[in-house]
């Protein structure tokens, strides 16, 4: 025992030795970051005695309390640059470090998060709705990505997709109801599971008797990809925001392809009162026309920071055609929950209240929740969590 | 239709701006990042106009037909560094950069690998092995992360664990071969599945004919870890190399919880003929151990580059006593396959020599395929790939 003890820690030896070497690190100092400390305040630490100046920068910014886009890190004799801020409260946090201009991610922290074509560390804060963000010691539901058929796309024909099937699953010989979350512009399949988080939140929720156990399915939003880039024959490309054919109808009608290949696959419920449809911002303009063009096919309906337009006259695409009509359609059909939520803060702010005008005049009923900040990920992250316990009651 | 145009312009580049304002990134100069050129050379760019050195660091620089571990970039006049290599053989590479000393991603690649606590680029040079990891226009399998039970695991019975079944399988209703794939030591449940392509190689390989379609099971060999770093209530901590209780006896212990978990939740065929086994260094250990533990579960059996001692003394756990028995049991039991696959300049090779030497001794028959290089994902996507289709014929 002593002797292949012996083995191993030399084999663990070598094998540190060969990654230190590849990874060009040297020097002796051992930093660890970020540290978030016991009273919400977190300390950030960077080895880098050259530099001239050291920034925090990137989201994490709000969640400081101080002016302007980045705070300045103070240099220590052993070449470490530190920031330690004050209480920060609880969420998932995003930052970088600018290095003399060059924005570095941090390498004591392996946990990154891809913003369309940026990837930054992240780091979650306890102790308040950052614990539902967390992994618990709490029965965890399955994660998948596959692929569907989707002959009513324009361009291709399967189309990837990320699906979340709760805890028991696998085993219980149960139907479950399904809830269908869209990403916003520059996002894809990968965009809630990541960013947002969804199977930590979905796991905790459901754990804690908050939820009932549901199917999540995450679309790709944008039609003419196939999948998130990296994940199809284009290769390990660059993302890019503009994407063609993301807000012009093409989607929404081809939905149906992705109801049906959920409803032929997994065990679920296939009626109105078990599926719920939601979406961020342009996911939101997805969401309320699918809802509505689709007259019956959803109980529960949710709009996070949606981007909706307010005239049907600016619109020619047939599936645009109609809004008042369809709408009108929709609510004599019925429909459980009509959830719109926006930050005060929100660029679209305005729009959203016009929309509600909208629905106001036609007498169609809705729950409005106005939240602080803006056109945020801390905000559909807290809309996820706020949507989900009223699903499928 | 042109006003719905404008407006999601208008969104795009309002969406844009609060990237980039959140970002902190600034500056004119578009650069692209690496740029695979048609000749199979590869291009490097950074900007950096205040930067007093820049160098090119990773395993990349094996590729690249030079000496020493890194490569000076050289800065042009719009503060942008680059390094254009010669041809690179086809590969997956890794990269970092070092701006004046401190190590940094590169901001224009959002493809990323993480070794361990170690974060880098990636990028492929296709034409040649390259092409079977690469996402192809080819039927795509599912990939699952999950959890199992494990009662006979010493700690957390609920374990965490990476599932690939091939393109076909939820509606195929027909059964499928398993192949158990394990990591090395400061791997878990993800390397396979992302330093690996693991999912890529199969659906090549499969769609190509060179393949049997088959279920891939990516384990967690650290019994001590639930799950991979930041799956677990521990929170995001930063991984480590050195975890308690990886080569003692208790994974492979309870390594039939897996097959158990398997056999009863998938559709796969559950005989000896069409189980098969494999891992890389650690995980090669973990192989041999536990196909003559149990010397009548696997046909085929691959050690990739593994950390075999050679002296069965040496080991006092039940587990590894009798090594010659139980390896002369397994022989007489019989199999199609036992395959042993070493790089020349691996610092295991003379255990290699060494294990293949007491194979010889009790008349043990086995493939043994050695290769050029050493201990490095390299080559154990190389071995994945020969592997793979000698199984299950």
């Amino acid at each position: 025992m002593k002797k292949l003890f012996l083995f191993s820690i030399s084999l663990l030896l070598c094998l540190s030795g060969l990654a230190q070497q590849e990874l060009g690190r040297g020097g002796g100092v051992q930093v660890d970051s970020p540290v978030i400390n016991p009273n919400n305040s977190v300390t950030f630490n960077l080895l880098a005695p050259n530099a001239q100046t050291v920034t925090l920068v990137g989201d994490v910014i709000r969640g400081l309390g101080v002016e302007g886009q980045s705070v300045s890190m103070v240099k220590g004799e052993n070449g470490v640059w530190t920031y330690t801020s004050s209480r920060m409260p609880s969420d998932l946090y995003t930052y970088s470090f600018m290095v003399d201009g060059v924005r570095t991610l941090d390498p004591n922290n392996v946990y990154v998060n891809r913003d369309v074509a940026t990837i930054t560390n992240m780091f979650i804060v306890g102790n308040g709705i950052g614990d539902l963000y967390l992994v618990n010691k709490v029965p965890h539901g399955t994660v998948f990505k596959t692929w569907y058929n989707s002959p009513t796309s324009p361009g291709a024909t399967v189309r990837r997709i990320t699906i979340y099937t709760p805890s028991g699953y696998e085993t219980s010989g149960q139907t479950y109801p399904v809830f269908y979350l869209l990403h916003g512009i520059g996002g894809d399949e990968e965009a809630w599971i990541t960013q947002g988080r969804t199977a930590q939140i979905l796991d905790n929720l459901i754990a804690q008797g908050r939820a009932v156990p549901m199917i999540v399915v995450m679309t790709n939003g944008n039609i003419s990809q196939e999948a998130a880039p990296g994940e199809t024959s284009l290769g390990l490309l660059k993302p890019t925001m503009g994407l063609p054919q993301t807000m012009e109808g093409s989607f929404e009608s081809a939905f149906p392809d992705i109801i049906k290949f959920v409803e032929s696959t997994y065990r679920v419920k296939t009626d109105k009162a078990n599926r719920a449809i939601a979406g961020l911002s342009m996911g939101g303009f997805h969401t309320m026309h699918i809802s509505r063009y689709y007259p019956n096919f959803f109980d529960y309906i949710g709009l996070f920071s949606a981007a909706i337009g307010v005239s049907t006259n600016q619109i020619q695409n047939p599936i645009y055609e109609n809004l008042i009509p369809t709408l009108q359609t929709q609510n004599r059909n019925g429909y459980k929950l009509y959830w719109i939520a926006m930050g005060k803060s929100d660029f679209l702010y305005q729009r959203g209240l016009d929309f509600m005008k909208q629905l106001d005049d036609i007498g169609m009923k809705y729950t409005y929740r106005e939240s602080e900040g803006g056109h945020t990920w801390t905000n559909w992250r807290l809309y996820l969590t706020e949507f989900v316990p009223l699903l499928f009651r």
